[in-house]
């Protein structure tokens, strides 16, 4: 495979956009993305979207937001894993540029999920699951995420206000990021006293349903000196997945997607646990923030919480998480996340993220996405050297 | 790139299969598939497919199929681009195996449109054309299928008759594929009789709802030794995209992405268009076939309805089309379609059709999968040796 580096980034904020549908985020996202590396053109653009077609009546999304970003006729097709949408896009780029098939390519996740009713993208949201043998019995997201909440809590001993410290990281991280959807910080008394949804999880547990999209242009080695941009390379991304029904696993604390994705991505890069400096995770729960950690072995079973409670994934901890506020305060529009995560550890290893929440001398970043309850985990590890 | 070639197949009867959901009957196809390439386990699992979110509530369909297939853990990921998301998820999986990323891909094409009402069906693929500028308005698939037809008599002086020979071919070839859903012949007369639908598209110009899987294995050049079948050489697949809504082109009657893609098909195997023994196209409509066979290359402007009424794209004819009976009578399972085209194409190079259907000494075949009408095109050239 060819070596493939990051030469273009670019996002919208994550809000409500009563101003703007779905092509015209793409596009915003697209733009930004084609500027920074000088492009009017690519090769080949992929979209990762989940709920278009369910929620907004529009399949075909791919070549859509190609025409309306101006590419009419380039190759156009969209990739959909549930909420690991925007990470499955970016990988079919990578393969598109590795293959030598093309020498520049564009992914741009993107999702609208709040022009319908709550209760319309609640349903939406439940098809990542398994449509005949979890979501027929009228569970959610929310409440799949309770029942693995109250596990873990059961099998290790742990308080609900515990979790606490995923949610203050978070907040506090995203008062620095312009794009964040919540930009403020969330104190233990309010996490404590935050409404239930699905018992233990509660509302400050939750990532919010949001608007957005973000993209990334990618290129060759051989290309690469054409840009303006430093290039961020792809060290590895690797798919990985496990049962879609949470019932079907042996162990549902345990990510096996997580745990095998890691291991393909830092076998194929050549890297450690050790080498990653920050981890942009999943945190669509603050229960999925432990389980990611767990499986991913960057803490033991079970103690990614007490990890968390002493800071070890705050700005300035031993691996900082959720760097421009994650899912929780960053906010969640689904098939974007992926690239959202991308595109700030890119940003990071630029070292072009704000101030306060860059991190010192960044080198090398892991970003996960997770698809449903764990079914399916992307990740990517992205250096500021080329390995 | 590295040479890929097709070493297994599969596919399900296209029906209405009441006894059967999504994830049976593409698990019967994976599993036809590898059972004919001697495999239990892939590297990466591709589904094409357009509407299981819209229509039976269940995204994450590529992660969930592989479970059920008993591949849980592998890579996994669904590729959409409407109508033509089969030929989508191959073109994944060629680039995945091209790349190095994987030495054994799957890709399998899946559809499920006769759980729900026809209107919920009509409505969902709807969402293949512009859902704010086209659909908004009313407008179904078969309408604008209508109003291209219309227009196409209008400029080149046909009458609505004689389009009847695109669906007596793909009837007549229809009747010797155990797998197609329509097994028995159409006259001219039976044509001409046929219900209106939408003006000038009637009963018949339209090819059937239906629900299907279809599968093909992919492996790179070094391990094709490996496998106990005989291998087909994918010579090319491109991919090409035009406007999504019909009012957006310069002539509507001229599908810029066939062109585009078979250019690069062509270009990229090296092969004339004198080369391409048969061709397995996209006949939705029937208006659909002749702006195909323009487009491709394979009739001047205006001149495929005469030469299909003169018998040039008979099985016996110059260039046989829909050799096992097309979308029309073979059936169109949307998302499972471009793999049928795929599957089809393959047995023919293999000399397997069923003898009154084989092409005598079938070497190169091209399929043609569309997305919309004419939105995203997607050509495969494939050939009995490796080129």
């Amino acid at each position: 495979m060819r070596p493939v580096a990051i030469v273009g980034v670019g996002q919208t904020p994550v809000r409500e956009h009563w101003d703007a549908g779905l092509r015209e985020l793409a596009v915003q996202a697209v733009w930004q993305a084609l500027d920074e590396s000088g492009r009017t053109s690519v090769d080949v653009f992929y979209v990762g979207n989940m709920l278009s077609g369910t929620l907004t009546g529009q399949e075909h999304l791919a070549t859509l937001i190609a025409e309306y970003a101006g590419l009419a006729g380039v190759e156009a097709v969209k990739a959909e894993a549930a909420c690991g949408s925007g990470a499955a896009a970016f990988r079919q780029a990578m393969l598109a540029v590795a293959s030598g098939a093309a020498e520049v390519a564009l992914a741009v996740g993107v999702e609208k999920l709040t022009e319908t009713s709550t209760h319309k993208t609640t349903d939406g949201l439940a098809s990542a699951a398994d449509a005949d043998y979890e979501t027929a019995m009228g569970i959610s997201f929310v409440a799949l995420n309770a029942l693995l909440m109250r596990r873990y809590m059961h099998e290790y001993g742990y308080r609900k206000a515990d979790f606490a410290a995923f949610v203050e990281v978070a907040h506090r991280n995203a008062v620095h990021n312009p794009n964040a959807m919540f930009r403020h910080p969330v104190t233990r008394e309010q996490y404590e006293r935050a409404k239930i949804v699905a018992d233990p999880v509660n509302l400050l547990d939750s990532s919010p349903i949001a608007d957005g999209a973000s993209a990334v242009v990618l290129t060759s080695l051989e290309r690469v000196k054409e840009f303006p941009t430093v290039p961020v390379w792809v060290a590895a991304c690797e798919v990985s997945t496990d049962t879609i029904a949470l019932d079907n696993r042996e162990n549902p604390l345990w990510l096996k997607a997580a745990e095998q994705s890691v291991r393909k991505a830092l076998k194929n890069s050549g890297l450690t646990h050790r080498d990653i400096q920050l981890f942009e995770l999943h945190d669509a729960f603050s229960i999925m923030s432990a389980l990611s950690l767990e499986g991913s072995g960057f803490a033991e079973k079970g103690e990614a919480v007490k990890l968390a409670d002493e800071g070890y994934f705050a700005i300035d901890g031993t691996l900082p998480i959720s760097t421009f506020g994650g899912l929780k305060a960053r906010g969640h529009p689904v098939g974007a996340t992926g690239l959202y995560q991308i595109v700030e550890a890119t940003l990071q290893l630029r070292g072009e993220a704000p101030h306060s929440i860059q991190i010192p001398d960044a080198r090398t970043a892991m970003a996960q996405n997770i698809g449903g309850s764990g079914a399916t985990i992307i990740t990517t590890i992205l250096t500021k050297e080329r390995l």
